[in-house]
């Protein structure tokens, strides 16, 4: 998050209460050297960590496992100039512990579409941040500082 | 873009119609060693550019000059599984010609709150990726292998 910008800089309280409310984020990465994001629905843990399912042997489980990522999440307006976007920043792991697999196939986020064999990536909330765009104000507002 | 998942990658034509269709993207880089992403809002240069407009001296500015970015814009319909998303991989780089600026003043993104000294941002379209996600397919079709 960038400073002076005149933003809004939200609380993790209301960061995860945000990120709650989507059903679909970004999940920062980087791919062959490269800076790579795709969109994944996902659902919060109780202690705000993120949680993906994915097939297993995906290529994504391959370029995230043990990184560091970010997974952002959004709403804009782009009629009235407001909205908010929440950042997660943390390590990105695959859930190997049995029962934690388990508890994740009950509670976790479902697929849209299953796949035979699936896991579950859990992104740490490590850093947890936020920023609220106030109708009128600048979109830039969303990132830059003046 | 993950190959083998089953989801219909877009042309860089089509990837380009989607992305002049949408007023908000996301500009992933790298920020103190970590990934970062962040809502801005932009247009496409005739060439399949991103043009970004910020504050002059903005951290945003500080953080990509030079360096090797994503961009990324997405529509996604959680409630019918169906969507896209498009990546532009490329190098972002501060428009310093006096002329091409006074041509993004006329023809560019517009500031959506005006900062008293701005500058252009372009990411060359290096690499233009896209993926369509059909309705009742994995949302991790929009990201997974399997």
């Amino acid at each position: 998050m960038y400073r002076n910008d005149g933003f809004r800089e939200l609380e993790r309280q209301e960061c995860l209460r945000l990120l709650a409310k989507v059903p679909v984020g970004r999940i920062v990465h980087t791919r062959q050297a490269l800076p790579a994001v795709l969109p994944v629905n996902f659902c919060l843990d109780a202690d705000g960590a993120v949680l993906l399912r994915t097939a297993a042997g995906s290529e994504l489980v391959r370029a995230v496992d043990g990184t560091v990522v970010a997974f952002e999440a959004d709403e804009v307006d782009a009629a009235t100039h407001s909205g908010w976007s929440v950042v997660v920043t943390g390590s990105a792991t695959v859930v190997t512990d049995p029962a934690e697999h388990e508890r994740l196939v009950r509670t976790g986020p479902r697929s849209w579409v299953p796949s035979p064999r699936e896991v579950f990536i859990r992104v740490a909330p490590e850093l947890v941040t936020g920023r609220e765009l106030v109708g009128g104000r600048s979109m830039y507002g969303l990132d830059l500082s003046s």
